[in-house]
């Protein structure tokens, strides 16, 4: 079935926290291996000097420049962009006639592809230039909601961690033609979320003694993400309901416990509710149904995410559970390239939560 | 003005988390001083032994039982009851005789005199038994709601803390008869609280291990603070609007940060809604209205909520934070003692958060 | 090379905090299989329901008694046992004839054959009891200390946590016969512990609103993981310096820090100790020597321990990090266990730390 | 016995963590009032908005440079230094004319003016020119060591939070002539203290999401407290014992608990060194002694220095726990000032610890 190296992997942008994470599901997959992670401020340094917890497991050294000939020697080259939203865009297209010639793919992290509405990308993302051939040509990520156009991409735009969470968590409902399911709008999303969401960057407000027992409200009714999360599950803008969308921000490093409440035209059933997201979900091996609230500790550092719903006459609460940085980045990514390079989904991705974190 | 010990204070039920709260708050108020502090587990054991923050400040042992007597000598006698739910209820009327006797007065800091409509007073509390005739006599003790009849009241039905935290971000809306700020219901209440609102009673899910980094949403839409809530905010249950309100877990000890999504019949300008929260709470020294989302650090351990909105069309988002053990129990449980025994509400109760927690 | 289920595992004491993280590794692990998971208190329950991050990955219930003839028909049957001390003890004793007549190994996760010496383990243990001929059998299994012995043996005593974190800072020097690291003594031994450690039973003093932020020390000079400390660095307890050993709870959940300050009878200089740790871990694939201070969020999910040093004049401070639960506790139990199995021992555990937890 | 306002207090480095600190107690000091914070770099900004714990309560705007008329209107006018070191010591000698023409008295928390060995100070404090006439005016300031000097004093060097909590456990056996307390060196002083030690400035080891789950140590045997800590305890460097010093950073935001272990010439009893305790800080209101080791949740956000003990034969390990910005910083600062203005040291300081944090 092959070997350790099939996959060769390059990442750009590898010394922040999701190149990290990437860096620690590649060690543990059983096809792929690191051969080119970019990093133009510390080049020639070891990436196990900005990543502690690759010590003696990856002993690579950052290069200046994408190593293009080293990816094209794999049976499959997948590049990574895990750079800053704009400048990841920027730099995928001046590589773009490399990419096509050696038949590289690009799993791109960043928000610059995601958005199909062009008024909306540029409402939310100003400062993000992209061409529109480029764009056509990138399928949304959410692994669970896009497998088949997935499977055959050459790009793919990965999916940003609050709206994975949200979507995941309406795409039963959204997708679901059913009267009994008929939506009422508008819907409530409150999503809360881990300070690693916030990436490296820092500011006072992320100093660790300012926000070790804090918690607040963030870009209140104006979170880029809430475009994303109807476009997901809806499949365009103006298929999707009136939305409330408040990201906060826990005191914890890592997880997003997302809480969506929803009014329906009718009564529904708990068992009604249980069939559609159980059968909707049935191929999907990181999605699990619970009949009780998820806990953030039973998916943190693991791809899986936890599904739970409660129901009281006409009103409908579903809870998400997953980790930003593995199913809400790294880990869906790998689901991806495990589709495009034709692999089960789930190759090195079943490992369990620890639990106790 | 008076001196230490004017106000004497009874704690029922001395060795919880409440009446940590409340000793720390007393041995801080200028004329307030604890004389009886009730244990019938650990009577003749120091109280800082149960609470080791006190030691040094409250020299006391635990009474086995009321030291009516002591109280009787004060000026003011005040009961505060930190009893569990139906005990509370069952030696508060045990005591009757003796409290109107000497016109002790009584705050009920558990939730057994708090709701108004009997239906779901015995629905969501079925276990707590209460006479009708005292039922009628207690006051519901959210100050900033209520001002003038804790003022004359001798018994009052402390707020529970969620309910306190929601009804402080709905008030001003719920109690506006402008047509602007009409609801459409249904309303979201989205609460996240920590651990320290459990109680000391333990299950394996309050570890510290377990519950470290995770977080959880419980007793959704089946929370006995709802029916609360719509009395505190509204006045009775059926003047309120349909709500959903769902409470979750945060790894912290201290706090909650509450969030309500409402949606108005018209649009609304922000300048029209601070106008509002800010006469609504002109009044009120322990209501800060901010321009933007609260932190919990800021109030964590002090006796103020945070509150703060973001409008959007028809949407409104409002926010409020306090301390679930301060002003969300003890605190305006001192705020309310204060009234009663006129002084001004924030007597002894000024003091910052200390911001970094 | 084998496939899954060629090691049959079984677990004594199923529902701790240890047999849950037995359990994720155990599901990691290229040819081990759980195949009995016995609870006395949960028999007929679902595994996954006392785990609930291995929903999806274990799918067993629990077993009231072990199942023997389902161990038997592996290639390798282990049972590892995770039961308190005493009853562990007492459990392996009743077992012994079944274990000894059908080959099986036993790794004993309590303390109960731990101590070599039989009045510190009276003394320390004084509810253990042991048969000396059990005992003599029982090799004690921490690996990097002890290998060969491991890979022989039928009964293996699972070091502690804390004695593991202590004894790989200190066996170099311990077992050193250079003139230059000869100790004056006493030496100091001071460690700090995430909440995990304490189990899953529960004290007042392990609730989350109380641990959450605060930090103490326990067992101060009285611990009994102290002679363990001994006899692993040092062979004997009468070949051992004396020492300081106090261990602290810290507010995380996993993770050993531990700190040791050490006086020579001569000056020595980094470069000498540097090799010393070197070369006697050469062939320990777990242990990294870091030139800074180790960080635990670098180990903590993992089976890695980081150690680094520091030496001025005649001091010399040697600190280590693991995570008690993984290379603490089952990490290095599946070690041992893979060693006597004739396997590598770093076979499915070489998985990196998260990083950010 | 005086008014709130007859203390006037200015604050330079009205920005930082310790100024916050500071003007929390100040608020609630029955005598004290901020009359003029200075800050440059948001000179005009109001003081709530860098400090949002005080809204509602300071409303007063940084000032661009020291009101020294405001300052000398006030019965006492005292100046905290909350600048960092060399920019303090700076600061203060382009200010000295005006101080002493208007007898104004200075508390400096930075590290300055700390060390009485000159050549101490050049090593660890390079970049502090300080001159040799102002330093010898300057009395150190832990009060408990130091009262007398402290009250007669008009500079007044505010201890290190690290130092504090070392000298407060020390101070009675270095004290000490009786035989039984002679010392054998070297001595252990094992530190663990929370993140706001290091202040606003940020590094990427001090984001949340790194620091969240994580410990590690840090200059370890550099730390530029070690030589305070003699200094403070012996009286003079070349009078104190030999000594490790190792601070470990904590994932709390609060607090220092320090673990000394020393080892003496003969035994001791448990009684012998509680009476030495007892007696020595028999005076001392914030110094409480304990039987059971010390938790930073019961001095965390007060200014109670809690110390506990154990002896083992020769060994006695000696355990502080404080908060660093209270105890360690304002609070002791709070206690200078007192002794200054003729006051009781406890003055405005004897609130409790929160407790639950």
């Amino acid at each position: 079935m092959g070997k350790k190296g099939d996959l060769g992997i390059a990442i750009l942008g590898g010394t922040g926290y999701g190149a990290g994470e990437l860096l620690r599901l590649i060690a543990a997959h059983p096809l792929a291996a690191a051969v080119s992670i970019v990093s133009s401020s510390t080049a020639g340094g070891k990436v196990a000097d900005s990543h502690p917890q690759l010590r003696a497991i990856n002993n690579l050294c950052f290069d200046g420049e994408l190593n293009l000939d080293a990816l094209s020697e794999c049976e499959h080259g997948i590049i990574f962009s895990a750079l800053p939203h704009a400048t990841s865009a920027e730099t995928i297209e001046k590589l773009l006639p490399e990419i096509e010639k050696r038949r590289l793919k690009v799993i791109d992290l960043s928000p610059d592809y995601r958005l199909r509405d062009p008024q909306a990308h540029d409402k939310f993302y100003p400062d993000s230039k992209t061409s529109p051939q480029l764009r056509a040509q990138f399928v949304y990520g959410l692994t669970e909601l896009n497998r088949e156009a997935i499977a055959g991409a050459s790009f793919v735009a990965n999916p940003g961690c609050l709206a994975s969470a949200a979507a995941l968590a309406l795409a039963p409902i959204a997708k679901c033609e059913l009267p009994a399911f008929k939506l009422r709008s508008p819907l409530v999303i409150d999503a809360k979320t881990g300070t690693s969401g916030a990436g490296l960057s820092l500011g006072a407000n992320f100093h660790h003694a300012y926000r070790h027992a804090s918690a607040t409200a963030y870009k209140v009714l104006t979170h880029r993400h809430e475009p994303e999360i109807k476009e997901a599950a809806w499949g365009a803008l103006e298929s999707a309901p009136e939305t409330f969308f408040v990201p906060h921000l826990l005191p914890i490093s890592r997880g997003i416990f997302t809480t969506v409440y929803l009014t329906l035209e009718s009564e529904v059933s708990p068992a009604a509710v249980k069939d559609l997201y159980s059968s909707f979900y049935a191929e999907s091996p990181f999605i699990r149904l619970l009949a009780d609230p998820p806990e953030l500790g039973a998916v943190v550092c693991s791809n899986y995410c936890d599904i739970a719903f409660q129901v009281r006459g006409k009103q409908l609460v579903v809870m998400a559970a997953l980790d930003n940085l593995v199913k809400g980045m790294a880990g869906v990514a790998i689901q991806n390239m495990n589709l495009i390079c034709g692999l089960p989904e789930h190759t090195g991705l079943s490992f369990a939560a620890p639990g106790l974190i």
